[in-house]
């Protein structure tokens, strides 16, 4: 499984995935599940990816083809020509369609299914920033003041915490705070959720990823959050009266 | 949905469960999932229930019947007779998969499934307490010293705190505190589980609940403590350094 989150907030968005890929418990293996497509200050856009390996990949790869390898890249097919972040919503979730609908297919004789789900986030300059979380189908939701956050794959463990800090106030510092212990807590309660983390955050009006950085296991500055998270938990749980 | 969750301790066993219970989102009602069989001082056995109604009612309604109402009752058919908690789970778990038979025969034509969960924890006077997680198939597995909790239903939300504070030397005030806090992050963060809350404790070697409550809507203790919990959780959000 997968955990990614994405928060739209005043300042800008914040964006957090792991990387671990599973096939059954025995066959554990690293992949990015962030990609960024970008031309700075004019536009920028990031896709979160849970789900088939198969079928994100095919989707990422397809959605790049569209734009860079392609003589006919135009504003249907490339998401970094679309007028808008909404008609980008509508390639990426168009493109997530037709390759579920394919591969689908092609597992149908086997009686398994495969599915993925994929948070797009982005800006273009003169326009607002835009947070979509797309469905398996294609069809999509957007984030909006009231629901600030998006989160696919294991996303329970983590949603407590945001629940309770995550506000479109919230300063970007505080939300890459919120959403690294959103992982924390996923890491700690589900094994099919792994280090390495890639962290990107996107200022508003930048139209380019801003601070991104991947954490290694073992990352010193995340082990101590996580470490005082814990104690400071445990702080909180012991002074609760009954 | 549901959730339910049960803690065996060195001191005891605790148990909380909430009592939602929904067919879509306009149907929504309220059933205590808690059962209590008891001869105190000789046995206790606690049934928790998450899944179909359909289901875990007629199998508790079995359970009882082939105690109560029935001449022919014997240690291989009723729970409060069976010669040890071990052949107490077998009887639930064979009751609960001829039940989910009888209901999944009668869902194929539609296309639809039922199944439900149950956790059985009880002592008997002269063994051990004991707590299982009985699968809808009807096979289970049992608390133990490493893993001293079980969960059924949304589970996930619950489950970082539990992981967190959950020892087996945990005492019996603060199993009841963690259990509380645990389903009240679920309670915030999902909607399908809901209260009124019912509670109960069992003391090890005493072979009756204990202190046991219902916890209302409203209920003053109760909104105090998550009040404490979420302010105490976002001070301590507050105080982490990134």
């Amino acid at each position: 499984m997968t955990y990614c989150v994405g928060l739209l907030l005043k300042a800008g968005m914040v964006l957090l995935s792991d990387t671990r890929t599973n096939a059954g418990v025995d066959n554990i293996a690293t992949y990015r599940k962030m990609f960024v497509f970008e031309e700075p200050g004019e536009r920028v856009i990031t896709i979160l990816a849970a789900g088939s390996l198969s079928v994100t990949q095919t989707t990422i790869a397809r959605l790049q083809e569209a734009c860079s390898d392609n003589p006919d890249a135009d504003a249907t097919t490339c998401i970094m020509k679309a007028p808008t972040m909404l008609q980008v919503a509508e390639i990426v979730g168009r493109t997530l369609s037709q390759v579920t609908g394919e591969v689908a297919d092609k597992l149908t004789r086997m009686k398994q299914a495969a599915n993925a789900s994929l948070i797009v986030a982005g800006q273009r300059r003169g326009g607002g920033m835009r947070m979509f979380l797309i469905y398996p189908e294609g069809n999509f939701i957007e984030a909006t003041e009231d629901t600030p956050f998006l989160q696919i794959g294991e996303h329970k463990y983590g949603k407590p915490i945001l629940d309770r800090v995550v506000t479109p106030d919230t300063s970007l510092a505080e939300a890459q705070k919120a959403v690294l212990l959103s992982m924390d807590s996923t890491l700690r309660s589900n094994l099919s959720v792994g280090m390495p983390l890639d962290l990107a955050v996107i200022e508003e009006g930048a139209c380019r990823v801003g601070p991104s950085r991947r954490i290694e296991a073992g990352d010193p500055d995340f082990a101590a959050m996580s470490e005082a998270w814990s104690n400071a938990l445990r702080a909180a749980f012991r002074n609760i009266g009954i």
